[in-house]
């Protein structure tokens, strides 16, 4: 499996982590935001809209979408489950999956593009909404903490693709100086230095 | 099993037509928006972040996010299925709901909250943010109208709930006034007529 990523960009990161949490090897492409490569007509043929990650199986097929991917290679390899194990389990790791994505991953992502220098003259920025994601990302993050207070992981007991997908949250929050502030959040902060510590978190 | 939700919103949407193209029976509560209803205590000791859908369990389990309650149904009336058969058509599915959900009824739900006078004084706006996402929708529109000129539907050659995502994406661009131009983007328009004469789409 031939992964098209950019090693700073988070839904690359997603899936890098859940691919190493399983064990599963995989090669990687790099195609640099920077440099503009994900914006070549060579890119485009295998993503039209321009957007990574993308993967490419060894018969030439290809599959977008960060959560797309994770869940195609766990029906390949079901041995390390971050899914859920049955329908009710599922249920929850998917709703907190899509709050860590809709609720922190997605405003943050906006924080950096409204109000980051990388991105002037490479899209049209509005900054006051960036402002307003800030505030959104930083409501948020209380509330994850709240929910944290809960429970060992986000989704539950046990580590899970939810997981993945906050980490990856809240690690792209740096650029916009984003941060847990630990006396505050202490449940996060408790999370964070749990999930963080996994080897996978390098990938 | 319970459904509080908004007639007019995108999301409790896309779960009433999903529930309804699988003939499960549901009861409605109605949560308006318009009332600031979403925002009282009573609701949000069923969802803290005062979101629509949230399905209540005859037990009385909770479950929010269109998608996780989609899957939730999926697993418990698998009669008709709408998230693929095999491990591949479930991918190909999923990379297009999320292609749907994130590509157009974000961009679209965006030029609304940040554009349409209903949310004066409700929330803070960015209107230049959302000139700029009217901007992508209507790029977005004319992608998903080549992709729909390689298939009938939009994950394929049967009906999915990716299509179900795409209509209420499409739909929910009319207080904005994005429309589907029939002559540019005849392919849209055929999908539209299509998927939008089904009965479901009432629901």
């Amino acid at each position: 499996m031939l992964l098209y990523q950019d090693p700073r960009a988070p839904n690359p990161r997603r899936v890098r982590i859940f691919l190493t949490e399983k064990s599963v090897p995989f090669e990687t492409i790099e195609i640099l935001i920077a440099n503009r490569a994900h914006q070549t007509e060579e890119f485009r043929s295998k993503n039209p809209i321009a957007l990574l990650p993308v993967l490419e199986l060894p018969d030439g097929r290809i599959l977008r979408e960060s959560m797309a991917i994770c869940r195609y290679v766990e029906e390949l390899h079901p041995a390390v489950n971050l899914f859920g194990n049955d329908a009710w389990e599922r249920a929850q790791i998917e709703q907190w999956n899509r709050h860590a994505e809709l609720e922190l991953l997605y405003p943050i992502g906006q924080v950096f593009r409204n109000t980051n220098p990388f991105w002037v003259g490479r899209i049209e920025q509005a900054p006051a909404f960036g402002e307003i994601m800030r505030n959104v990302a930083t409501e948020r993050m209380a509330w994850f903490d709240r929910e944290l207070s809960k429970r060992e992981y986000l989704a539950g007991d046990r580590f899970s693709v939810a997981d993945i997908t906050l980490l990856c949250a809240i690690d792209f929050g740096k650029p916009s100086n984003i941060r847990i502030d630990a006396a505050a959040l202490p449940n996060l902060a408790r999370w964070y230095q749990l999930v963080n510590s996994r080897p996978s978190a390098k990938a």
